[in-house]
């Protein structure tokens, strides 16, 4: 049973291969911050959470490596740009990759600057990574906490793609919550959406919630408004990618088909992410762009072709729920009936 | 460009490799009842119609056959029952299956007793089986045409799994009608959803209807929300594998949830299927059995394991969609807009 998709070991870092799962569990073990950069664009490793945490060890390796080398004093400045260059690059549209090589750059860079010993200050950026993996996953259990708190008998949830531990520093978001309610006993069971075409519910959801004897029901994305027509599904539960300002929900492809199934069988529809989800410079989910993918993904599985090489396809890789669609919205500091504007600024600001 | 599936060549017959499709166009000849029905029985011919079509051409064979063997006349309908029992096991759940060996058996069996001689017999079952090949195709056009008589401007389309000629005698019925509106100039374009677990969408209406030039669109199936909530989609139209008296559809899993969102989003749907998908012996959908197939159709794609292996999951081969979903039945005979029992009952036994 894993807790996190990165373990920190003092002199590397561990990462889970999760292209290798469901098939294989394998630990990829890093001593420089190019491997960390590696399995980042190789998307050994995804989720948002989870790649800014990646990139904040491998530049607290770099810095560690740097001291154990006996690099000069003079080029670390240089070096250390280098080093978060080449890590900003591994997945050039992860906002938190960003987020997290500045958090580290301003403990690296900041306390050079105030003439700070280089052991010291990698002893310091090694405390600084292992803040933002805990600090994520103390903000992933608060979420769980306040989403169980919303359940009052046991509940069968429908959730979609992974916004699980594999995502994050660890006990996910929307699964976060789906694990509080099974501590609680407030769990019948989950329906886990397969999320063509990456699969994300049929290699890491199902994998992910068996790894911790949650009972799990794979099905195909297409069977979700028989399970519901069937009275099978209590609520549902999802993570975001984006949360405008208004509460519109941009998230994985397919969240909105199943917040139109919902609405119609009067089932709940809760999404769960932390405060930083939040993009309040966004008034409504029409303005997020959505990123169309490679025709690849749809016209092959694995290698096999599946359909005429010319047929002509979209693939949006994400879509957008509107907030009238949205029950609830549940973060580490509390849930948002009906979201709103006021609701939301009110909310992340107090 | 092909017209049918199945192609009778006056001693034998050639049908379509389905499971070939889309990335190999191969046609196998058939000389036998036995080689037909393993077209059958490992599903390279697929969908009612087709089958049946496939068995009364195998027993026409057979027939034929006996004669060019000089078969005693004695040992005939001895002999004639052992072939149909043979093809009757091919697909054992295929209602339209025994109902064209019933219409073959008629001929053959019927005749024999009159006296008729067997090549007279042979000639006779081969018109026969050529009868039902044409008048399902008749059919499914006269579908069409009613379908394309309901469109007044250029429309697009989704559609869901097969019902094309694919799975007929030729035209197809859900895809009858968007191949007659395509003729009359009616047709903006279709969004083929790829059918999963199947991929019935992805790997033959993609390509049947790039066959016939009419631009489509392939997506996945939890992205037709999304192209719904973009307004990209005026009608929906998919075929059944049954009707209820009261006008509920059952049909490939994965249109129930379709049904749902054109509702919500205020789009017709439409289902087109000959009078004989009609089943008046069933008063509700609720009535009809659903079909769970096997897990291996989730958890593998082509060999490749894409889940855990020991995950569990529902595999319903069918949904129900009810009659207050459904915005017309288009039949051979015309349309029947809101379908209820009075109306149904009506269009059928007139």
């Amino acid at each position: 049973m894993i807790e996190s998709p990165i373990e920190w070991r003092e002199n590397s870092v561990d990462v889970l291969d999760q292209l290798k799962l469901p098939n294989e569990e394998i630990w990829v073990n890093c001593g420089t911050h190019e491997q960390v950069g590696e399995t980042i664009s190789n998307m050994l490793i995804r989720g948002a959470p989870a790649i800014g945490i990646a990139a904040a060890y491998g530049l607290a390796l770099f810095v560690k490596n740097y001291v154990l080398n006996k690099g000069s004093r003079d080029k670390f400045k240089t070096a250390f740009d280098e080093a978060s260059d080449y890590m900003a690059k591994t997945r050039p549209t992860a906002v938190n990759l960003f987020w997290a090589i500045d958090r580290i750059k301003s403990v690296a860079i900041g306390q050079f600057d105030m003439g700070i010993k280089l052991n010291k200050i990698a002893a310091n950026v090694v405390t600084e990574a292992i803040f933002i993996h805990k600090d994520d996953l103390a903000r992933c259990k608060q979420i769980g906490e306040y989403g169980a708190r919303m359940v009052s008998k046991p509940t069968t949830f429908l959730t979609h793609c992974n916004a699980g531990l594999l995502a994050t520093g660890g006990y996910g978001t929307a699964l976060g919550v789906i694990r509080s309610c099974h501590k609680k006993g407030l769990l019948k069971q989950v329906y886990a959406s397969e999320t063509r075409p990456y699969l994300q519910g049929a290699r890491l959801t199902s994998w992910e919630l068996m790894q911790d004897k949650i009972p799990t029901t794979l099905i195909t994305d297409n069977m979700a408004g028989y399970m519901f027509s069937q009275g099978k599904i209590d609520a549902v539960v999802v993570g975001a990618d984006r949360i405008a300002a208004n509460g519109d929900v941009a998230n994985k492809i397919g969240t909105y088909t199943l917040a139109v199934l919902a609405d119609f069988h009067g089932v709940p529809f809760y999404v769960a992410a932390p405060i930083s989800t939040f993009d309040l410079e966004c008034s409504y989910g029409s303005d997020i762009k959505i990123e169309q993918r490679s025709k690849e993904e749809l016209v092959n599985i694995y290698g096999k072709q599946i359909a005429p090489i010319d047929v002509q396809v979209e693939n949006p890789a994400f879509d957008v729920t509107p907030n009238n669609l949205v029950s609830a919205i549940i973060t580490e500091l509390g849930v948002i009936d009906r979201p709103n504007e006021e609701k939301i600024v009110e909310h992340v600001k107090g």
